[in-house]
């Protein structure tokens, strides 16, 4: 036996195509698998169809939802005159993580890449276009991530909503808060420099 | 929604209980999970359940298996007279890849801890002895792990087994290779000292 008996290593091959868990951690992942009780086992796969079957993405917005429209477009509380584009569902979570931001989201589901050949009609921009027209919203706000694709999708998005009247603008870049100067890339502390506020 | 969506919230908390993945590795996997294709969700799931299903414990050595007993102790090209003794199955799996041992094996699945309440009667070590009485071994090889708990089991099987004359071996401890010295720890540079082998 050099190698496992095949169902443990079916396990290991399913585990192993999930990110950031090499062949190490799916083995052990594996073993750890073998020693819950098997309703534990059972819960996992049930959360794991579970999730998959009921989650789906919102005809409004594009967020992860169980429910449609979700529960961020739906809420009577949020101001519908604020949109807040974002690249994927993750970046919904960590904005609602601050608990500040009482407006509605847009996800894109991507970032225009030409270099990977995604073009804006590739991400979910079009959607957008249509809510602005359909909805009163006074403000954009693109908060892509600060990498060039993001920013490219950020300014491709910004001259597109300009003939339209709409104020657009970008999440702020410097220097992060408990950051360190010394360790600062170059870019962010220029950009830390050139978005200086008086005081 | 400061919180994520049930069903997604559940996966989360399911990833979140396996060893290794912490709330934010436990989010990661829940989103690329979301994102794959319904049937790779499904396979996923059923080789959890098919792995839990239908591995099991070997009747003679203890190791995990599919059949009963394992491909090793009912192969016949190896030698039932030497009886490697580890503490789980992920160590046999490790003796496998050296593809050098020939001989079978037998698992603890856990050491004598005291500190943890684990006595010789909580671990796999009766079988072993009525092994030890029904077959011919020759000889027995420690292969725990050299933590204070291995070699504290390591030395009470080695007791245990003195007045039945089986000679019983431990591996060797000393500088890993392609180690540095450097780097080594002391107790480990001690043992590698202790342990040197005239040229």
């Amino acid at each position: 036996m050099a190698q496992y008996a095949k169902p443990l290593a079916r396990l290991i091959d399913s585990l192993s195509t999930l990110p950031g868990i090499g062949g190490k951690s799916a083995q052990r992942l594996a073993f750890h698998i073998l020693s819950m009780e098997e309703q534990e086992v059972k819960a996992l796969a049930d959360a794991l169809l579970y999730a998959k079957e009921n989650m789906r993405y919102c005809s409004c917005c594009g967020n992860l939802t169980d429910q449609d429209p979700c529960a961020i477009c739906s809420d009577p509380a949020r101001d519908p005159s604020v949109i807040c584009v974002v690249e994927g569902p993750r970046d919904v979570a960590a904005m609602e993580r601050i608990r500040e931001y009482k407006g509605l989201y847009h996800v894109l589901h991507g970032v225009i890449s030409p270099v990977d050949g995604i073009g804006p009609e590739d991400i979910n921009l079009h959607s957008l276009l249509v809510r602005l027209q359909k909805n009163d919203v006074t403000e954009v706000i693109l908060a892509t991530n600060p990498s060039i694709e993001g920013e490219a999708t950020a300014m491709y998005i910004a001259r597109l909503l300009k003939p339209a009247g709409i104020k657009t603008s970008r999440i702020a870049h410097g220097l992060p808060v408990g950051g360190d100067l010394e360790y600062a890339d170059e870019v962010t502390l220029s950009k830390s420099l050139e978005n200086r506020r008086e005081l």
